[in-house]
């Protein structure tokens, strides 16, 4: 299992995941500030260009959600997704989307201070997205409710951000949510790992 | 199996979905002109006040491409998904989210005149969507080859509405694409029940 990955990415929540399988795997630096990311050899991985993305034997493959839903199927032990025949697999898959679908594009539209489209736009706006999120997180621990998921990584990784770029006041219930992140061994495995890559590559 | 569903929206690719497993269903109209996707009950469903949404037994969901995958994998009759063990799993869900993720915002980024940030945003821009796409859809006739797949739903009806928008010119390869897309019966039932329930309802 390789991973294409750079420090201070996306690519953490692929590497967090990994972490969390307890799986082996390999890192496979792609120094995006150079411009590696641009050649035909990564091209050929990820035709849009972007980290992170893995290579599993003849499968590779990019998208950190479609990453983070890979590798909970693969590693079935680890308990990050619920199986098919679980009620709870609708729910799940419906915030591991939220995450890449709806969070992201509408920390984006504010990042950028575009104007919503609430009618328009899949993920409605910024404001809708924030207190859709926050309400359900509300009732915790997980999204799920007990069992932490794969769409903890993609909701947790983007909450991360939205309170580091200034979009989100650290305070209840997302900074209780960053706080039990913050706890996980998994995810304290991973943190070291970007951490010593930081210092070794930027 | 019910579909919160209104005509000509985005609840036409779950329908599509639907048509293409060959199961029952009902349609559950939201008129979201009068708001009804506001009401307490449908925010049960979906806290994000969408459509399409499904439940399905005790299973209530939303995210259109969640759905489609949740449908994949409870009809696998339909091969509308690469199971888990084939090496094509991978690719399928890089392009079912890249559906949602990256092709969804580039079209609203390019719609709403927005500036592209392809360092920051997880969609890169819409040329480089735009781009990216076209180039897999070339060596065709499917995303995944010869396997017409629920990702094909997700991209295929993003690609209608980018020509309908005049965001793509409809030439090759995606004129081809919708041209094949349009002789599947599964889409031309859906196209129809869309066309009827536009009649009555709108």
């Amino acid at each position: 299992m390789k991973l294409y990955y750079w420090p201070r990415t996306r690519a953490f929540r692929a590497l967090w995941m990994l972490e969390e399988t307890g799986c082996d795997y390999e890192l496979v630096p792609v120094d995006i500030r150079n411009g590696d990311q641009r050649t035909p050899a990564f091209r050929h991985i990820n035709p849009l260009m972007k980290i992170p993305a893995i290579e599993d034997g003849p499968v590779t493959m990019a998208e950190s959600a479609a990453i983070l839903m890979y590798l909970a199927d693969k590693h079935p032990e680890g308990k990050l997704a619920p199986d098919s025949a679980d009620p709870k697999r609708g729910r799940f898959l419906q915030w591991l989307f939220f995450g890449s679908a709806c969070l992201e594009p509408a920390m984006a539209e504010r990042f950028a201070g575009s104007k919503p489209n609430t009618f328009s736009f899949g993920w409605g706006d910024f404001t809708r997205v924030t207190q859709a999120l926050q309400d359900e997180l509300a009732r915790g621990p997980w999204i799920l409710g007990d069992q932490f998921t794969a769409a903890d990584i993609m909701l947790g990784d983007g909450a991360r951000i939205a309170v580091e770029a200034g979009l989100w006041e650290r305070r209840p219930p997302i900074s209780d949510y960053l706080d039990r992140i913050a706890a996980r061994p998994g995810f304290q495995r991973a943190l070291a790992v970007d951490n010593a890559q930081a210092a070794a590559l930027l």
